[in-house]
């Protein structure tokens, strides 16, 4: 399934990935690689690079921590590999995999998390990066609205930063679903969500992070950031004793 | 209306935009202006970029929120283009209009909340720089004290860093008004506001942020500065149970 | 009173102030000055610049308040000029005054607080530098507790890091003294709470923050650092519910 | 006990350090050491440098607080001397003691919390490095629990990061000792709890802060990152009145 050329590619970039792994992301050079698919994966990993080390200086990707990634072609997704420092990520810490998960390079296996990006470029056509961030308002908003299942924001003007949104008069649902080890548990809720016919642009797990995703990087970017803002005052108007 | 060499300098002056855009604000060149005006707007396109720089470090513009501006003569002012990244503006980022909105510059649209900015220019001969953010703090107290309408501040030293104010024995009101997406609605709370006599320094806006101003760009910023430091306690204070 | 050559050393250093006012801290020049006089004025000036900074990235001096002081010699203290951007502090943003608050260089004059720096350097003969913040905690903690009129600190290990304290189990009294424009009201609770025999190593003025003093800049950094985080253990611990 | 090899590496070590005390620490030279036993304290030093630098950064060492330390061999141990800013530290900043605490160079004193890093080098055979620090939430969450005597943590997906755990559905026990100015009081209570045969990571000290350890430094810090981070989550859920 996936195509041979691509294959190449891959394990082509794994000599590039041992050359340049010790050069700091600034350093990455886009030169070398000899196809176009090469040359996209480098591209997807130093912007994921780029991506988590901001990220990381907000304190949102504690203890390796949370996972992120770019959708390369209409078959392979670029993904961060598992356990690495979000902070100081290169473009050898980015693996390629396609849509069923199998890893492009056979030296490289993929998170298990991974399923859950994999899923989300499977159902949205659009999805053109995913983040899956795990910062202290996020996790502490999926433990206290876990029972109830949703995060149900309204009346912020920062809604019209999730793409579709054009007032604060409207109702941006963000459900929680129970976290599992096994990723086909939270693989069904987020199935059953959508097959339901409600809008999804992120979801929380259980005491365990956020979602998101966004055409390109900067909207899933800008989507994460005003979800983090969102929840952050959510929750501060419980602690101060309001009716959010 | 517009003069005509202010209109001549503006279009001018996207020329010089295309060719700067991508350097960074500390390499903004204030040299090859034509006139005075193109000059003026260049210097306040940069002074904006760099407060905005700061004020996007503090996490006050999330997600492409806010806009500032500052006055250019006594008929134009230079504001914010809807959209952009607060922390990375250049000159490029910044666009003259008229009292009424008009841009001088045809190829430039400037965003609906313009109205708010240039409503104050017009209500205050002295105010020189308008700063509207969003930070967590002014976003939270907006919706705390929506119903009651106004944030009184009172027994606070820092209330003498508003201009006017010589002591803490003394009350800062911040109005808060209704959210709207029509900006008619809001100008019409502030004139409202205004006629009746009452003093304004800054509003709020419920769910949606701060407005503040200055004669200057440094006597804005010490006003948000100081509002963004008041709020944070008096919410502080309910937190922890205190009168404030 | 003030010894003739050191007014002269403070006439020199205005020449010297006004060349070196554009040099950020780490230009600041050691060599030109003439006395020894006018190298100490200038040493005090660096090392209150430096700590200036630092304090301010903190966010301890919001909105230009906030002062600092070091001993020059038994006759006179170096202090900041009010109004000054504590982030951004110059030598040439600090200037000399003698115990009763007279500026050496009659050009300059000194703010109001200066008095209360000048009581604790004449009451205290080993007190070789003075800081008044103006944080969050400080400013939210001197609100809640002015009532009870102290902040009574026990079981905090930290207290070991004010001069004096050996061990977790002792008492460590910041009072809070009710906020005046008039310095001769709070001098007047300054010196009550000192006569009436109880030990003094820091106090908190009502809305309006806290003075705290040591032998040197280091040792009055430490007690700010160490109050600071203490006040800040001891809001929270109300804000949870339990028993400080 | 101290094998001489090693006593000659550390009295040559002094006269490195007096050299390059003054290097910052990314200039810390690894050369011109003499002796293996010497080159892993100098390596040593410069990993527990890098670490209070970036610690320091995130305010958990306030005040010259918290210490660390690594196993130089299986009878030696580097750790930092008291006292000192842990966001500046150098190599002439740690010292090397035996496993009952006795220095090396006759001219350092080990501070009394050397004991406590030393007990868990005795007791844990893989324990490579131990870190303490001084949080907020670290000191507020060991008051809060002190009278219950642990921090029970259970749902929170973070657990993962601590090695041993590979599923939010655990419970990891932090207790919390009472403090005392006798480290044989907190010796004694680590020894009863380890002796119960409990399992243990990681132990808070009533108003104190915590202490943390793992194979190597990298592991120690991502214990340390994870324990901050769910103790904060813990702690805000309390404030939000949700059930933790």
């Amino acid at each position: 399934m996936v195509p041979p050329h691509a294959r190449a590619g891959a394990i082509f970039l794994r000599y590039v990935r041992v050359t340049f792994s010790r050069l700091n992301q600034s350093a990455v050079p886009m030169t070398p690689a000899t196809t176009p698919f090469a040359e996209r994966l480098l591209a997807c990993g130093a912007e994921i690079a780029r991506t988590g080390a901001e990220l990381a200086a907000r304190g949102w990707t504690p203890a390796t921590s949370s996972n992120f990634s770019m959708r390369i072609d209409d078959k392979l997704v670029a993904v961060t590999i598992s356990g690495r420092d979000k902070g100081a990520l290169t473009v050898s810490d980015v693996m390629a995999v396609d849509l069923d998960g199998h890893a492009l390079d056979p030296a490289l296996h993929p998170s298990a998390e991974t399923a859950l990006h994999l899923q989300i470029y499977r159902r949205e056509p659009d999805a053109g990066a995913v983040l899956h961030t795990h910062s202290h308002n996020q996790t502490v908003a999926s433990r206290l609205f876990a029972s109830k299942g949703v995060v149900a924001l309204h009346g912020w003007e920062l809604q019209k930063a999730v793409t579709g949104y054009t007032t604060h008069d409207s109702e941006l649902d963000v459900p929680v679903f129970p976290n599992s080890q096994d990723m086909r548990d939270i693989e069904g809720r987020v199935d059953a969500w959508r097959d339901a016919g409600k809008p999804l642009y992120a979801y929380l797990i259980d005491g365990h992070g956020l979602y998101t995703w966004g055409r390109s990087m900067a909207e899933a970017r800008r989507h994460l950031e005003a979800l983090e803002f969102l929840l952050a005052c959510e929750l501060d108007l419980i602690r101060l004793g309001g009716n959010p």
